[in-house]
C-alpha cells in the first residue's frame, strides 16, 4: 500500500510507524505486528495503529527516517511481513522448550538490533525469571551477548578482571584493587557500571577523578600503556545486549538468574579476561541473603566460566554492612584516596580489597600462592598502589596530583544524631542508600552518607549517627525528612548479646 | 521540578510523558517509572526518557493534555511518584505466589485505565501463560472483569447467551441459533465479536444484513423488543479488560486459559446470563485438538459458571472441516439465509444449529427434556426463525426484506481445480482461512471461500475444489497464488480407507 510520509519528530526507541486503523484493517495487520518499508531501500519496521495519521498517511518515527535516508521520502509502499523468527523463538522457550544455540542468537541480535517490542522483550525476561535456563542456554546466552558486541584482543596475556555482584553499599573497592593488580604488572581493564538503583557504581566513583567514557580501542591502548584502566562500560559497544535486557528488568525489578550470570560474564568474556575474582557480598539486604545462595552462585559463575576458557574464583564477602563508612561517589572516592594516600582508613575496606587484589595476584602468577593478600597489602602500603591510580588517572585524562582533601562532599550537610545511649543493633543497607540517592547521589556527586556508627558499635544519646550531604539544600531537606521518618539505624539502650563486627573475607 | 510543557500531537495509548535524559537523571526517574503532573489537577504518567525534549521540557503525549484540561499547560511541576501497586501484584504472580481477590481486580483496573506499561502487560500475561491461575483467581480475574466494565440488567429472566471457542471457519451458526431461540420466546443478547486472525467473526457477518455497534442500554432495548441481538461487543463498554489483554495477547500468539475462560464468561456475566451454551469445536487444526482437551475444557467452563451463578452446558463438535461450505462474510451470510428461507444448504451447518439451539430451548424451559433440537428443527422448518431474524435485523436498523440472493459476494473470482482423481483425503481449516483473509476477508465483505469439496468427498480432475470470491482483483491474485503454492486440500487417486464425514453434534 503506497502510503503518504508524515514524519514524526520523536525517537521510538525501534523502528516504528503509525498506520491509520482504517488502512491496517485494509492491510489486515494489528498493532505489533511488522511491516516492510520499500522506497529505493528496504526497512522493516514495527506497526502502531491509531487515529492520529489520516487515511492514506503513514507516521515515521525519527529511527526510520533516518534509516531511509538524509531527508525521510514523501512516500512510502507498505508492505505486511512476518514477525522475526526470535519471536517465535521467545515463544517457544515460554512453552519451557529447550532453545538451540542459534535460537540464543536470533533472540540477542534482534534484541540488539531493536527488532522486538516491549511486549516480546517482557515475555523474554519473563519467561527467563519463571523458567531459568539451563548451562548450555546460559552458556549460548553469554556467547551471543558477546559475539553481538564489540571485543577487545589484548596480545600480551594474562589479562585479569574483577567484578562485583553488587548490593553492598560503599563497595569502593576497585580503585584499590585496580592499581594494586596493575601495579604488580598484570592487565586489568576494567569496565564497570554507573549506579542504576544503587547510590554509586564503580563508573560514577572514577568520574570524580577523571573522564571514563573510551571506546574499546582506547581501553586496550590505555591497559597496554598503564597496565589498567577504570571505565564506564556503557560507553562501549560491549555487550550491548545487556542494557536493552536492563531496560525490560528494571521495570519489574527482576533480574533473572540466567542473565545475572550472562551478563557478567560477557563483560568479562568481551574484553578477553582469562582470569576473573567475582565478589559476593552476602548476607541480610544484599542480593544474595545466605551462604549457601552464595556458594550456589559462585558455582554457577565458575562453571560458566569453565565453558567459556576463564578462570573464575569467587570471593565470598560480608555484605550487611557498608563497605568503609562512605556511601555516594565523592565520599567513597575521598575515603579511598586516603587509604592508598596514608594506609589510614576502616580495616573493612583495607581487608576487602587487599583480599580480592590477591586472589587476582596468585591467579596471574605475580605471587605465589597464600601470598596474594601479603602482597597487595605491600603494594598499598608502599605506595606503589597509588602511584599507579595516579598513573590510571592521568591516562584517562584526570589531575594525577588529587590528593584527598581535594575531594570535597556537598556543602549542605546535616547530621541524624543518635535517640538513646546503646548498641547499634540494626543497620539498614537499603534505606542508607535510598538517603544518599535523596540527597542527590549518584547524580549529584558530592551527595552522600558518612556512617559514623556500624552495627555493634557502641553511642551515646544525641552523638551524631550518620552524616548526610548535599549539593542541593532542598534534596538535603528531602533526605533528612526521610531519614529522621525511619530511621536507617536502630539504637537499643541494652544488647543482649554483644555482636562481634564479623571479620571480612 | 518545573518544566515548560512541549505537547507530542501522537496517542500514547497511555498517560505518558517524555522527559530529557539529564532532567530524568536529576529526578532520578528511568523509562517505565511513574511521574506525577501537577498543575491545578493532579496526573499519573509513565515516563519515557530521550533526548529529543531539550532539557528543561517535557513531551506530554495527548491523552495526558486532554486529561490535563481544554489547553495543555504551559508549564507543569513533575514529581516521582511509586509504580501502581498492581505492578508489585503482578511481581508476586510471576514469583507464583497466590494473588488476592483485591490484588486482582487492582491489576486489571489499572489495565482498563491504562495505568499499565506494555513491560508489565506482558509480564502478566506471560505468568498468566507460564503459571496458570487456581480457580479461585480465574474466578476473581472474571468478576475483576465484569465489574471495572458496563452491565446490562433485564427485567425479565431467563436471559439466554451462547459462546463459540471458535477456530473452525464458517461457523455462522449464531445468524441460525440466536433468531430460533428468541422465536421461542426467550431472550438472547448476544454480543459477538469481529475476526482477528479469522475469516469472519459473528459481528462481521451480522454487519451484512445491519448494523452491529450498539451501547449497552440500546442492546437492552432492542432485547426487551424483539428478544434478541446480535452485535459487536467492542462497541459497549462490557469487559473492556478483554481487549487490553488480547492487545498484549495477541503479538506473542498466546492465549492464556485463565484469559480465555475469564473472558468468554465476563461477557455473559456482565449480560447477566443465566443459561449459556459453549460451543466448543474439537479436533486437529482447531483450538482443542482432542476430546480429551474438550473435556477439560467444559469442565472448567462449567465449574467458573458455578462460582458465578450461571449454567453452563457446553457442546462438543466436529472442528476438522467448516461448518457449512462457505468462509468470508457475505457467502457465509447467503449460505445461511438460505438455509432460513428454504432449508436448503449444508446438514454440517443446519444439525449444529439447531443442536446448539435446542440445548438453549430446554435450558430456558421452552422445550421439555431431549425435544430441544426438534423445536429448533421446526422453528427452522415453520419460517418462524427467519421471521425473528427479519425483526432482529429491523430493530438493529438493517433492511428486514433482505433475502439471501439479495446478497452478493465480491465480482472477481478464480477456481482451484482438483489436480487429479481422487478423494479429498486432507483439508487445512488454516489455510482457507489464510486464502479467505488473502482475498480481502473480512475487511472486504465480498471476500471469501466457497467450498466445493469437503473431506473424504470424490472429485474428478479438473473439477472445482474451491472458488475463491475477492472484491478487488488484486487480491484475488495475491489469495489464487497463495492457494495454488500450497493447495488447502488434498486430493488422492485412491483412499485406503474410506473416512466418513463424522457426525455434527
Amino acid at each position: 500500500m503506497q502510503l503518504k510520509v508524515q514524519p514524526i519528530q520523536i525517537r521510538a526507541g525501534r523502528y516504528k510507524v503509525v498506520v491509520n486503523t482504517g488502512d491496517a484493517k485494509e492491510l489486515g495487520i494489528l498493532a505489533g505486528d511488522r511491516v516492510q518499508l520499500r522506497d529505493h531501500s528496504y526497512l522493516t519496521a514495527i506497526v502502531e495503529v491509531g487515529d492520529m495519521i489520516p487515511p492514506g498517511n503513514v507516521g515515521v518515527y525519527q529511527e526510520c527516517c533516518e534509516k531511509l535516508g538524509k531527508v525521510c521520502p514523501l512516500t512510502i509502499d507498505l508492505v505486511p511481513t512476518s514477525r522475526p523468527d526470535s519471536v517465535g523463538f521467545i515463544r517457544k522457550f515460554m512453552d519451557r522448550q529447550k532453545l538451540t544455540q542459534e535460537e540464543i542468537y536470533h533472540i540477542i541480535q534482534d534484541m540488539v538490533r531493536d527488532n522486538l517490542t516491549e511486549i516480546e522483550m517482557s515475555a523474554f525476561v519473563t519467561s527467563s525469571y519463571i523458567n531459568g535456563m539451563t548451562p548450555d542456554e546460559v552458556e549460548w546466552l553469554t556467547r551471543a551477548m558477546i559475539d553481538t558486541g564489540e571485543k577487545i584482543e589484548f596480545d600480551t596475556h594474562p589479562i585479569m578482571d574483577k567484578h562485583s555482584i553488587g548490593g553492598v553499599p560503599g563497595n569502593k573497592i576497585s580503585l584499590l584493587v585496580v592499581p594494586i593488580v596493575a601495579a604488580n604488572g598484570l592487565l586489568i581493564p576494567k569496565t564497570s557500571s554507573r549506579a542504576i538503583t544503587g547510590a554509586a557504581g564503580t563508573a560514577d566513583l572514577m568520574e570524580v577523578l577523571a573522564p571514563v567514557e573510551f571506546t574499546a580501542e582506547e581501553i586496550k591502548d590505555i591497559t597496554e600503556r598503564v597496565g589498567g584502566v577504570i571505565t564506564w562500560g556503557g560507553a562501549t559497544n560491549i555487550a550491548p545486549a545487556d542494557d536493552k535486557l536492563i531496560r525490560a528488568e528494571y521495570p519489574l525489578s527482576i533480574d533473572p538468574r540466567s542473565q545475572l550470570l550472562a551478563s557478567i560474564m560477557a563483560k568479562k568474556g568481551a574484553v578477553g579476561a582469562d582470569n576473573v575474582v567475582i565478589d559476593i557480598p552476602t548476607g541480610i539486604g544484599t542480593k544474595v541473603p545466605t551462604m549457601e545462595d552464595g556458594k550456589k552462585l559462585a558455582r554457577e559463575l565458575i562453571e560458566l566460566g569453565e565453558r567459556l576458557g576463564m578462570r573464575v574464583e569467587c570471593a565470598m564477602t560480608y555484605g550487611a554492612s557498608p563497605v568503609g563508612r562512605t556511601v555516594g561517589p565523592a565520599l567513597e572516592v575521598r575515603e579511598a584516596l586516603k587509604v592508598l594516600e596514608t594506609m589510614q582508613g576502616p580495616n573493612s575496606l583495607i581487608e576487602k580489597s587487599t583480599g580480592l587484589a590477591g586472589i587476582l595476584l596468585e591467579m596471574g602468577g605475580a605471587a605465589v600462592k597464600d601470598r596474594g593478600k601479603e602482597l597487595a597489602m605491600e603494594t598499598l602500603r608502599s605506595g606503589k598502589a597509588l602511584k599507579k591510580l595516579k598513573e590510571i588517572i592521568e591516562a584517562q585524562g584526570g589531575n594525577p596530583d588529587v590528593t584527598h582533601t581535594d575531594i570535597k562532599p556537598g556543602e549542605h550537610k546535616a547530621e541524624l544524631p543518635a535517640p538513646a545511649d546503646g548498641y547499634v543493633i540494626e543497620f539498614h543497607n537499603k534505606r542508607i542508600v535510598e538517603i544518599a540517592r535523596l540527597a542527590g547521589a549518584p547524580t549529584d556527586p558530592g551527595a552522600g552518607v558518612w556512617i559514623h556508627k556500624k552495627k555493634g558499635e557502641i553511642v551515646k544519646k544525641g552523638e551524631p549517627l550518620i552524616t548526610i550531604f548535599a549539593e542541593k539544600s532542598w534534596k538535603l531537606t528531602s533526605a533528612l525528612k526521610s531519614a529522621e521518618t525511619d530511621y536507617p539505624l536502630i539504637v537499643e539502650g541494652m544488647l543482649l548479646e554483644h555482636i562481634r563486627s564479623i571479620r571480612i573475607i
